[in-house]
């Protein structure tokens, strides 16, 4: 029987969970109330205000959802889709075709547009798509693809979306508190994240909005929710004032997502996008000196997720062995396409710092001499 | 802005959350690592064999679902059930009412028997019902009714159900932990928990254990479970031993739920099963000498939830706000039929001692004397 007591800890630039600041564990700790105490619900209200704060929205439908980040693509999803409706999902790696699975699931009649993993979308992709096959109900993008660290510019998007009448659904799961994220300016419709990534909390809740329009969507739905559980119409009741009891909210969760905005919020977005961008370019000029090169267009980068090729004839698997074993340094593989032939390098939140760039460029050097 | 080191403690004795244990605040603060680093899938694996013990079970596909107890309710419904099928769920109380909401979310064809709240199943009746309007696929039943404080003896009703040559769904959210839960010899076939009633661990987890049967009907689905977030049949990939990336797990959860169940089977099944029940005589001797009586049948009630009735005259609300404000005690009020005229006091892990049966009746009896 293994003691928690015994965790060693790890230095953590994988695709998330990342480093969780001291302060976010304590408050954690926090002894367990109700769910209806007072005090918890003020909790909930600075949590939605935080979320609001660094989604940049004035939404009013802003909480997080009881589950992982996943949880969150399925509660967006599954609450603007009824059965029939169309949904186009446009996929460069992991996490699109995950939307694609999971609309599906949802009932929508999915139409989906690809670009080779690594790349993004342009406007016009996306408008010939919806013109070729619409119209659509919704547009489901992704922000921040972690499966292969390309970042997609939302705002070109967004426009053409709306100009069709569609409602914009956008995963902010690796983006949220790593780089801009500006739900209101990029008129975002539904959107999604989680705790483990740039917000540098544990893994278990996930953040989502809904703007003024998905909330009108939701409210004249013809048919229930397929999902009891991630369904808004209930849940609003619950971190609305009316305060009903829809599920047990997780209580010491939310007491660390609490934390960990405050401190998101203290920093300041922009710094904290800058902090990001730069130990990027940081750990991006000591990758290539050493011949490793990355997988996304190098216009359209992420901060927060480096996708690298490891280099010909070595195995990924056995370096991110020797790095967790002998380093304490976790970094993740590669997924989907990538699986065996890609690391994934995380500068997320807390793990987004000078120590850490150092920590992985030593160490990364120093297993490749030795293989 | 709210600060959680400011959170005032509170003894709490509603429906749950349940008092927690430091030692499991103390696992919770854990560092986070990854959701496939070694360390965490021991953990994972120690989940799932102390799950099996407390469960009573050696169903291979048990594990802590990534949501709280309605999470829990959704996925054994969603796995064993594909559109069109047909289920009989018995309904007395709130939690029967729930899982139809979910079941026909799932696409099932419903049908509901129901008994006045407060009152249990028999065999004959469940056995009248199916040949009424079956053959059923699912027959779902509650086992510890948390609005009511009902206790179904759940073997007879398993019984007539596998006779009918159907699955039994069970709900063990409020029992698990507090009264005798018997997967394997009651021959139950989906049952789910909660972490934050009888475990005594913050909520944001669901214990769900499913049969060699319920395995089967799982793998021979012909189609896609609707939830991809709660899909056995990827999240079991994870918990096993194939490691398949599904979503991050909330790892901190995990280490909560640990702690908590080992201090379960350090106490013992039996002596825990034992204590609930002596506490639950002591409060109901006391509840009974104030002139205060129960909701449910005498001879099925729960231990480890007291709902009663609130004195005639008395605003039970006010009543609750009494005793959270000035004694710090948390119980709860009326669900359903029963708002506005109940209370429900519960007696659940670490809050089944005579500690709480003191306080709670010392703290009821003065506030009634001053209404």
């Amino acid at each position: 029987m293994a003691d928690t007591k015994d965790i060693k800890p790890r230095t953590l630039m994988g695709p998330g969970p990342s480093d969780v600041n001291p302060r976010v564990l304590e408050a954690m700790a926090r002894p367990t109330i109700g769910h209806l105490d007072g005090q918890f619900l003020e909790i909930l209200n600075d949590i939605r205000d935080m979320l609001q704060a660094i989604f940049q929205t004035k939404n009013k439908l802003t909480l997080a959802v009881s589950g992982t980040g996943s949880a969150g693509m399925e509660t967006c999803v599954v609450n603007l889709i009824e059965p029939g409706d169309k949904m186009l999902v446009c996929v460069n790696g992991v996490f699109g075709k995950r939307m694609t699975d999971v609309a599906e699931r949802a009932g929508a009649e999915v139409a989906t547009i690809d670009v080779p993993w690594g790349r993004v979308f342009t406007a016009e992709q996306v408008e010939r798509a919806m013109k070729r096959s619409g119209p659509f109900k919704v547009v489901g993008i992704v922000h921040a693809e972690t499966s292969t660290g390309a970042a997609q510019p939302i705002e070109p998007i967004s426009r053409v979306v709306h100009e069709a009448g569609a409602l914009l659904l956008v995963d902010t799961v690796t983006s949220l508190g790593g780089m801009e994220v500006d739900v209101d300016g990029w008129q975002i419709d539904a959107c999604y994240s989680g705790t483990q990534k740039c917000l540098s909390c544990p893994p278990g809740l996930a953040p989502v909005s809904f703007s003024s329009a998905a909330e009108e969507v939701l409210s004249n739905r013809k048919t229930k929710v397929r999902s009891w559980y991630l369904d808004m119409n209930m849940v609003r009741k619950y971190w609305g004032s009316e305060r009903l009891y829809h599920h047990t909210a997780p209580i010491n969760m939310n007491y660390a997502l609490h934390e960990a905005l405050r401190i998101v919020l203290e920093e300041g977005l922009e710094p904290r996008w800058k902090r990001h961008l730069a130990q990027h370019r940081a750990l991006k000029a000591g990758l290539e000196e050493m011949g490793i090169s990355y997988i996304a267009d190098p216009a359209h980068q992420l901060p927060m997720l480096n996708a690298v090729m490891a280099p010909d004839g070595v195995d990924e698997a056995v370096v991110r062995k020797r790095l967790l074993s002998d380093y304490a340094i976790e970094i993740g593989g590669g997924l989907g396409d990538f699986k065996g032939k890609a690391w994934r390098i995380g500068l997320m939140g807390e793990s987004a710092t000078e120590r850490h760039v150092n920590a992985v460029l030593t160490a990364l050097k120093e297993v490749l001499a030795q293989t």
